[in-house]
């Protein structure tokens, strides 16, 4: 069996990084689903998902180390040829990639106590982002 | 149900990006399948797939932070050892992880407009590459 | 159908790379599934799951590569907070994303010849870990 389903959400751009785990559980819930599959895939080439303690040090210190591996302060030829100045944006999300996939038995993620799932949104403005759910497994 | 294809393709190597998203689309209409997962992982260990917008400012931009990020021009054990000289593209590809998992619904992956499917090539060389594709859903 | 198993391996910590690939073969035959997708996703927020040619001289050189994306020896907010002393551990692991997913077909992962599955413990100590397969596929 599948199940989809979206969620819609604004952001403020610039490495935000929203907590999405109780919507994406919220979701699961929905399915009806127990045992399977469930995809977070952000739409679009400049966001991202990922995993991690949501704390406000260590979401800081991941927004220094992405701005170390792609420096926002360089060229890019994306900027010299769009206008758009999110060259740094693109790039990012290319390295990290759209989405995750999450287990799940007994109706709930295989997550740890301290590992929430984050959309980081990358492009250099405020965006309304949706992400696409995609469970597949069995009741 | 189930659906395993393969994408078959040559590269130049050196983080060669090819826009793979038309074969993949079709192999998803090949399926028959319109709701669930879509596996896209390359074979190798020198290789990875993601999405980014196919446009050549930034996919240049793109070739410049693997750069950064992994330099080639620095030593690698593997080299000394193995004397391939791409020890700089397996680390590459094991940052980067070979594939990605996308969800389609009503029989079209959750792709943005400006969202294409790439494999990257980090090898030192041309390869003649094979990516697997499975798609498990319903019709 | 579905099938789930947990890998439970304690590990070193300090980017202690571990080939999991026999157990993750070994859970794919006991599922009795051929085709289809497993998923292979670490539970926590310090450690990650990749593949990798399990070779010493690039394992070395793939240790080395995350010190230099993601640095021990500066400072993260995380450990300033809390204590713990892992900053460096959280960001990595945020960076690389917990797991992957792997295409299966006749029975078999579809995995490169020296293409291994690996985890990777990011800790700043010896730990327990605990891994989630889970299968989504046909006979």
């Amino acid at each position: 069996m599948t199940y989809s389903a979206y969620i819609d959400i604004p952001t403020r751009g610039f490495s935000d990084i929203i907590d999405i785990t109780p919507r994406v559980e919220a979701a699961l819930s929905e399915s009806g689903l127990t045992e399977g599959l469930l995809s977070v895939f952000v739409i679009g080439s400049t966001a991202t998902i990922t995993t991690i303690e949501f704390e406000s040090g260590v979401i800081q210190d991941l927004k220094d180390a992405i701005e170390r591996v792609a420096p926002r302060d360089i060229p890019y030829r994306h900027d010299g040829q769009w206008g758009d100045g999110n060259g740094f944006a693109h790039v990012r999300a290319a390295l990290l990639k759209p989405g995750i996939t999450i287990p799940f038995t007994s109706g709930a993620l295989t997550l740890g106590t301290w590992q929430q799932v984050v959309l980081i949104d990358f492009d250099n403005r405020p965006r309304q982002r949706r992400i696409a759910l995609q469970a597949v497994g069995e009741r």
